[in-house]
This record gives C-alpha cells, structure tokens and sequence, in this order.
C-alpha cells in the first residue's frame, strides 16, 4: 500500500476511487438541491488559522440585508466556529469531522437535513483547516475560494498546486500584516497563475475590515447569477 | 463509506487500520535502524506556513559545530525548502508526495536508503505542512514536535486536538508578531495543556532569532540521551 514506488498501489487507488466516486453521487445529489433552491454555495477552504471564521463573520453581519445566508463549518472538534458564526444572527452548523480531514458531500447531505434551507439562500462551507484533502471531495457547490494569509508565504501556490490550480476565487488575507512578514505580494500572484490562470485574486485584511468590497460585489454579482437560464 | 452516521463505516475502518498496521511495520523497521546507529530523530509537523524550514535552517546552522545532522522533507510539489536546507551544508532529501498529504514510514524507509547515514547523526524530518492527517503515520522516530505560529490564533489546540495530543514538544512560532495579532498566550498554552498535560512549549521567533536557547537545549539534551543504555 505505497504510493511510491508502485507495490500495491493498485489497492491504494482503487479504494481511493471508490471514496472519490461514492462523494461524487453524494455531491451530484447536493447539487441538484442547490439548483432547485437557486441557492449560492461556496466552499472555502485554506490552511489552519488563515481566517476563514473572521471574514465569514463581518460578511454575514456586512450583507445582513443583501442576502439570506446560512453556514456549515467543519472542524475536527470543538463548536468555537459555529457560534462565532451564529452571533451574526445566521444560521450555522458544526460538523465535528474527529480524525477525518475534509469536509465531504454525505456529511453536507447531512447538515442540510437540519438546517432549513430558502429559495435563494446563499450557503457558505467552511472546510477544515487543511491546504492538501478538502479540495478531492467535491460538495456539490458553485465555486470553491481559496484562501491564503501573508504569514504563510509567497511559494504557497506552488507547494499545493492541486488546491490553488482548483480555486474559481483566492483571497489573499492578512495584508494588515505585510509589513512585519517577508512576503512578495507579485510573486505569490504569480505562483497563483502558474498553477492556475484563470483564477481571481482578491487581496484583503478581515481584522481590519480593508479591501472588503471586492469580495462581497463578488458574492452579490454571483448570487444574481446563480443558476439563471 | 461514511464516516458520519455509520453506513459502511466499517470498510472505511478497515481499510485504514490496514493502511496504519502496514506503516506500523515500516516505521519498526526505521526505527530499528535508528536505534542500531544511535540516531537522534525528530518529526516535525504544523499547518503550512508556520517556519518549520526557517526554524530547522537557522538551526542548522548554529548547531553545525555540535550536531551532525540530515534533513528530510516532504511537500506536494517543489524542491524549494530542500535546496534552502541544503544551503546550510547538511544533506536534505525532499520527498514530493504528489496528492498525498502526509509522510508515511514507507517513504522515509526509501529516502534513508538515498541520505548518507552516520552513526550518532541527528535526522529531522519536516512533515508536510498539515496539521491534520501526518500525526496519524508515525515514522519511526523518538520525538514528535508541533509547531504553532501566533498568526493561527490560540484555539487550535483545542480544534486539532489529535496533533497537539501527540506533541513531545510544542514550539509557538512567530512571537515577533504578537503586538500586531489577535492571540492570547496564555490561553493557547492552557489549550495545550488541555489536549495534552505532558507537552514541554517553547515560545520563539524563528526569524527574528528569539528564544532559540531552548530549543538548541533541548535538541543537545535529546541527542546526548539518545538510546543510551
């Protein structure tokens, strides 16, 4: 069972595609969901500590009367990020993955069961703290956002290229920091576009609220586009 | 294949506990080698971005004249962090794992057969920046080290509980950047000591060369008590 030098990788992958293959009916099933509804889904997902939580939490009070939202937020244990969230007023679900990695389409089957669901609602999934696993298992959303702080480095993109050269939208964050940390803005936008060219980049700082308006005219444009024929 | 509610669970079980039992087998036998040469060898893991590279080559350095040392790293994709390493003098592999998200003692078995192997040698392996899945393989070695950085907020420990848990050591990176982050010391270390009572904890700035002492004390302290009868 090595995925080195090639003994026994035939099992490796072949289990692997079974899981992979299993989360995409569960996600196919998710999705049919979000269309019937028109709802916006977007996964975000990015390293431990990055910010998704905070940027999710001015967002939700920001567009408080822009768009009907609603949470589902992994982590492999505690509820600290479901009530940070729901002090918004929104409704967010925990989902305490234990040793599990990523966030998959059956547990999303699942949250949805419990969270009541609108026409239109936008649904934001935080996925666990994690640059490698989440993005293999597809949850049946819109877009995948990545997201990246400056204190973690401008070779990122590189170093887990399958995570950026699969993200619709990067959020470069933590700005408020760069003068304290050895960090190249160009070149990690273009590590970002080695991997992947079509990606769009936003540059911002959640704590100290700049550079906000790009990504919530993002979310508004996409969630008037969502689903339209 | 659910991790969730139970529907198949035990497959999924299974499967892994084949995959642990196997990696079980590789890390005895790196182990046995690394007691039959004297070796002192570190693991160390933390979410991407944390300084694990800057850490473990300004410690290079400076324990040239004291320690002989090797390195083995593993990322997706790159050789960056090796050829950083290497730049200190000290062999360093890289190990790219491609979609894997962890090292696995099957790989550290073939990177060992590659690195010239001295008795007494202090070998460090820098896992790939994950602070999930990697604590589930051990490799082998005698101690595993945690690195958190100040710029990841003081609840991980307490929402990564399995990494923290296993932590012989764990070294809170970045304290330069204190004044201008949102982290409370105090409590990150009673997280720390919440998922684990035993873990020593060092607080350091890799970058800016604080509190490096008693890492440096540890390291000699470990490597003179390494496998003596």
């Amino acid at each position: 069972m090595c995925g080195v030098c090639g003994c026994g990788e035939t099992t490796t992958i072949s289990v692997e595609q079974d899981i992979l293959s299993e989360n995409k009916q569960y996600a196919k099933k998710n999705s049919q969901l979000f269309i019937e509804k028109n709802m916006l889904v977007i996964n975000i997902m990015s390293s431990p500590g990055s910010g998704k939580t905070t940027l999710l939490t001015k967002t939700l009070s920001d567009l408080k009367n822009k768009l009907k939202s609603a949470v589902i937020v992994g982590d492999q244990q505690t509820e600290c990020d479901a009530n940070q969230l729901k002090s918004t007023g929104v409704d967010a679900i925990q989902i305490n993955t234990g040793k599990v990695c990523h966030l998959d389409a059956h547990m999303i089957g699942h949250a949805l069961e419990k969270l009541p669901i609108n026409n239109d609602m936008t649904l934001f999934i935080e996925n666990i703290g994690n640059l490698v696993c989440p993005v293999l298992f597809d949850l049946g959303e819109q877009y995948k956002v990545v997201m990246l702080s400056v204190t973690e480095g401008d070779n990122k993109p590189l170093k887990y290229p399958d995570m950026f050269h699969n993200a619709d939208l990067v959020i470069i964050n933590k700005i408020d920091l760069l003068p304290y940390v050895n960090f190249d803005m160009d070149e990690c936008i273009n590590n970002i576009y080695k991997v992947n060219a079509q990606a769009k980049v936003f540059k911002l700082s959640a704590t100290t609220e700049t550079g906000l308006q790009n990504w919530y005219d993002w979310l508004l444009i996409s969630k008037s586009q969502a689903y339209v024929n």
